[in-house]
């Protein structure tokens, strides 16, 4: 029998205790040892639970109990997460977690807390949610140099664009429907900015690269300012305008990361991730493109993925996998500025075609009606931004640009 | 540095080769340690190989050098792959295989004779190429119970079909075609009546339910008798033909499998998975649909699967992984005559509309022109067929049948 904890009884660690007691079987062959859960850990109350018995309040009594061995951290946040976390660690405990906030911020650290103390820090549940990617691209793809790492990794803002693209909903109403299916929360800043896909991207470039990618200055766009009128221009172009983590490494050795809307051909795997999914495609030298399709949120599938990574804990007690990247200050980093891509240019002046022409470069006209739509050629972020200036100052108003991806 | 052995240097066992060769610094990094390629085994030449003076005819060179530790069986075949990996497994040395044929015929024998030595014995490259899929469903996905995998499991017989279905091309010039541009072979048995995907569905049963599936008896059902007519009844259905791998654990406990081309809705991911490609869909309790999509054959996909099933045996010089099934005799698979579907039927007289549903109940009506085309509803095989005989009695004469699936 191996002891382990639950600190947080929400929608995560809810289901995380729901597994354990209900695929006991299943996880007693698997792992040839009963999972015990001894303690969870949450401020409320929660007397109609079957193991209501042990719930605790004080964080103390799962990290002074040395039967304990494997802590699954689903409180979410970075605080108090952060520190119990790397008490637990030092404690010589594993600890797995599906918090991609406390992952993205503090990964590099608690990695190296946890080599220190010969103990895990599993995080599997925190890109993808029950979609297998950490372990398949550590494990299964290592024989692979990563070109590219490219996914729809927040189900919320995809399940508000499929409602734009398919029923022709604008964003607010989209986004109150995702609301009131649960999709989407009371707050939805993280989601709808774009935050919550950039911490999953920053996960996946540190994995991929080894070295930590801070979130914190990565170019991050979400999909509020996307107008129904985008979606109608976008589908000219054979197009849908998906919500993209990308990372990709340049050939200088740069790491070109953001998190963007960005215009998708119709017939890639990724413009035909619908709703509430999640797809992550990993471009490899040797596999060329992977993708892994799945839920990437709610209780049961985040759950299970928490439960694999006690598993995983659970095997290996006594010694260290091979999860690991080194600490750094984003200096690999490419500056967005200098970050290339083609860009949707949607217009006020429907005649300004000419202007635009001499200002870009030929640009491909997307269509000409009440506004002009239009494609640029590559370029950089940079020179799209002087050229838009340019052509500002000649009184043409650009309503919105989104990247135009080359998935 | 660790050593290992090479067996075959054909289209895998050379990107093998080239793999390690090429990715010497990224395994390197992985690992810790250099994995130095000591033997290849093959009958015929390869002096302008840069490893050429490590090359042997002689299998006792590999079983008898103490050194190599791991060896990558790439042969292909049943024999002498076979006696070949007893021997090394025997020997204390770790196998790692891309050959579905072996796993399906004698996976429970091998992993056993693994254990007892204390060895380990992987085969992530037999299913799906360079697709990661039997970790993912053995480690990420061990909190679920699997309650059926369905997938296009063979490259072959998708490109045939994406071309009869995208290019109207017939059965026998979409063959050609695919053996001019290398996806077929000389002679494309194995792929086009089913038995390549029906391996792959058996090791893909065997690792979800702990039991070896043989091939032997599984019903296995190729594409040779698709037409163009068809195809374009299945697009009337709003669906597409595909060849499905196809395993579900029923509730009481027996197992239906079968490989079989199946009318697949249009809007489902397995309908959009085109050209040379796979995709293996889980469906589990806990996780609903996950898919794992790439490519699922050539040299450098499946040679990188391989190499990373090496990384991991050397990893695991000491202990044994936890890759295991017991043997079986088939006897939890579901006889074929009561597995349950609806099915497409095309029949030659388009005035027997009112005998069809007379013998079948009613049935749903596809298209009434030259022919007739309906889907029943849902029932046995051996009510279908019973059905099928009674409306041959009346003279109604069935052109082909193709299950529909609820995927």
């Amino acid at each position: 029998m191996i002891q382990v904890a639950i600190m947080g009884h929400g929608v995560v660690g809810s289901g995380v205790a729901s597994i354990i007691l209900t695929h006991k079987k299943k996880l007693f062959a698997n792992l040839g040892e009963e999972i015990y859960i001894k303690k969870v850990l949450d401020l409320r109350e929660f007397p109609d639970s079957p193991i209501a018995d042990r719930f605790t309040k004080d964080f103390n009594d799962i990290l002074n109990d040395a039967e304990i061995r494997v802590v699954a951290e689903v409180m979410g946040g970075i605080n108090p997460a952060y520190e119990y976390t790397k008490e637990l660690l030092k404690a010589g405990k594993s600890v797995v977690t599906s918090n991609k906030e406390l992952v993205a911020a503090k990964g590099a650290e608690l990695i190296q807390i946890a080599k220190s103390n010969n103990a895990n820090f599993f995080f599997e549940a925190s890109v993808g949610g029950g979609i297998p990617i950490l372990r398949p691209l550590v494990q299964c793809l290592v024989a692979n140099n990563v070109k590219e790492i490219a996914g729809i990794l927040n189900g919320t803002t995809n399940f508000i664009l499929s409602k734009m693209i398919d029923e022709g909903m604008d964003f607010d109403a989209a986004l109150k429907l995702a609301q009131d299916l649960g999709f989407a929360e009371r707050n939805p800043e993280a989601d709808v900015e774009g935050h919550d896909a950039c911490r999953k991207i920053c996960i996946l470039a540190s994995l991929a690269y080894g070295k930590h990618i801070y979130p914190d200055n990565i170019h991050t766009e979400g999909i509020t300012n996307i107008s129904l009128k985008d979606v109608a221009y976008a589908a000219k172009y054979n197009s849908v305008i998906k919500l993209i983590g990308d990372v990709k490494l340049l050939d200088n050795g740069k790491i070109d990361i953001y998190v963007s809307p960005m215009f998708v051909r119709e017939k890639s795997l990724l413009a035909n991730i619908h709703d509430e999914f999640n797809g992550i495609m990993v471009r490899g030298d040797c596999t060329d493109d992977v993708l892994f399709y799945g839920k990437g949120a709610g209780s049961l599938p985040t759950a299970s993925a928490v439960v694999a990574d006690i598993i995983d804990a659970c095997r290996h007690l006594k010694e260290r996998k091979y999860i690991f990247w080194a600490d750094s200050n984003n200096e690999s980093v490419l500056p967005y500025n200098e970050s290339r891509t083609r860009m949707y240019l949607r217009i006020e002046n429907p005649d300004s075609i000419e202007l635009v022409n001499e200002v870009f470069g030929d640009v491909y006209t997307i269509a000409s009606d009440e506004e002009l739509a239009v494609a640029t050629d590559l370029m950089t972020i940079e020179e799209i931004e002087r050229n838009i200036e340019k052509l500002e100052r000649k009184d043409v108003k650009i309503l919105s640009k989104i990247r135009i991806s080359d998935l």
